[in-house]
């Protein structure tokens, strides 16, 4: 496969990762609908296995690696839905996958990836790099690092989100996808384009994490400082080489979200529409929310990434 | 059509709701299945329109009334999901309903309820009857009381949930299903018997709600003081009528959970599955999460039958 990913290697990657990754259900919602002004439709990925979207591009990664390359295993430097993707998509074809995460993360979380059966290794966040730490292990074992969405088998597992979306729902007049890497929207784009060429598509970022937003305006990609959003999952420095110039090619335009405007809609979802979204899952949900798509759009795709939240966080949404 | 509810009844009651109810989503998740040991099937009416199965029912009884009385409006006595989903069936055919509640409901709860259209009707709890004033509306204004369980439109309605799951998924061991006033199990059952004369019923009561419980050991109806449970939609001092033959009929066993183990079971589902359950929608799914099945019973349909709970309520759930 070239960098160049089709709509042909997508409907591969769905068919590579159907025994893995769950379709998950489209749900709509009266009441949101009246507050957005659009009948929207929700592709619920917090129902996917792992609790996200994720597992989707790590699975066809995992699954498109050589065979005798495969036996000596994954390895991949994560502390959010990517690694636990990893873990799973290992495990379901027998090999060993080593997860590099920082030694402060949530015990919860660790124990959740070695249950499993992934190998955690931490590093000290402060004076460790955990590429260098991931490069090493690869180097040492033969274990493939799989990247988190610069990789066209990346992006084109991401965009069966798209695939399955389009085939339940005719007629969308716009997409709306979080952007934190970029390879939810790059294969989601890329297969909306493909099936419905009138179709837009809308990235949605948090304020505090407009990297692909600055690296439009300038016409190249830029890297911001570490953003500090509620949105976690989104916390991208700088887009992706590969997926940069996907998103030049399908995104019409790039909208802003608050901290503040994540909470309401989370709280909206939570309340009215008994679904646990968590803070990157329910940006552009919040981009409808607050009616921040131009008014003409009538029916709208939306992508719910995930669900992985813990309940001290939604306890204090309520407040 | 006589008080004997027929699988004809059920799917004329799918017709007729078509345009009112959603076909809910049928969600599944492994961490629940390896807790539960069995592949459990879980039919969502929490995504239902008003966040409950009643607008099933509600909307079945007020598409059944003939049209001249019709035109007359609806009435009914609820504080809960009922008056809700009477609320807004009401307004689909342009009829005024009115709904009886206490002074003391929550002024959200008050405030929703007008919202959709309908009259709020306010009384006091320890000194008036709420069914006498019902029936003094009925009298004066020639509106039709609609029931919340023991008539046979209604339990036509609420059985529609069985025969969309049944159609989804094939050769299920059992069907669980909560009991309040029994309108529910008796549709469900009757729709699940008739489409597969094998497949088991059980009935699941909040410990301190098991009049219908208390009456099968009985063998007749027993009435039992109003009811504390967190489960509020499950309140019901003693079986209808016309439900408790049915369910005499058609239920195999009736299981007891306790309000800790409701609670526990709510928090696996909103933390795990990613979905808002009531107390009472989960009180299938906590027998199930108790292992309290036979351990038979390897694929089971389980209804989770609204997801209308205040954000406190949650909250108090993670400590």
């Amino acid at each position: 496969m070239s960098s160049d990913v089709q709509l042909a290697d997508i409907q591969a990657a769905a068919a590579r990762i159907a025994g893995i990754a769950h379709r998950t259900p489209v749900l709509t919602s009266r009441s949101f609908d009246a507050v957005a002004g659009a009948s929207v439709f929700f592709k619920c990925e917090n129902f996917q296995r792992g609790g996200a979207f994720k597992i989707r591009g790590a699975s066809n990664f995992i699954y498109s690696i050589p065979k005798d390359q495969l036996s000596r295993g994954v390895v991949t430097y994560s502390s959010g839905n990517h690694a636990q993707a990893v873990a799973i998509a290992a495990a379901s074809v027998g090999i060993q996958a080593t997860i590099v995460m920082p030694d402060d993360a949530p015990k919860s979380k660790m124990a959740a990836t070695r249950g499993y059966g992934a190998r955690v290794v931490t590093y000290d966040r402060l004076h460790e790099d955990r590429e260098a730490i991931g490069r090493r292990i690869s180097e040492e074992t033969g274990a493939t690092v799989v990247p988190p969405f610069d990789h066209p088998w990346t992006i084109a597992g991401q965009g069966t989100v798209a695939l399955e979306l389009l085939a339940e729902v005719q007629d969308l007049d716009a997409l709306v996808v979080q952007i934190g890497g970029g390879g939810l929207i790059s294969g989601c784009s890329i297969a909306a384009k493909a099936l419905n060429p009138s179709i837009r598509i809308f990235g949605v970022e948090p304020e505090d994490g407009n990297d692909t937003y600055l690296s439009r305006r300038a016409g190249e990609r830029v890297e911001i400082p570490m953003p500090q959003t509620i949105a976690d999952g989104l916390r991208s420095p700088k887009p992706g080489a590969i997926t940069f110039p996907i998103v030049q090619k399908h995104v019409e335009d790039i909208i802003l979200v608050s901290d503040d405007e994540i909470r309401d809609t989370m709280k909206f979802l939570l309340a009215r529409m008994k679904i646990v979204v968590e803070p990157s899952g329910a940006v552009p949900a919040a981009a409808l929310y607050h009616r921040k798509l131009p008014k003409e759009l009538k029916k709208i795709g939306a992508i719910v990434s995930g669900g992985n939240v813990d309940l001290e966080f939604l306890q204090r949404l309520g407040n």
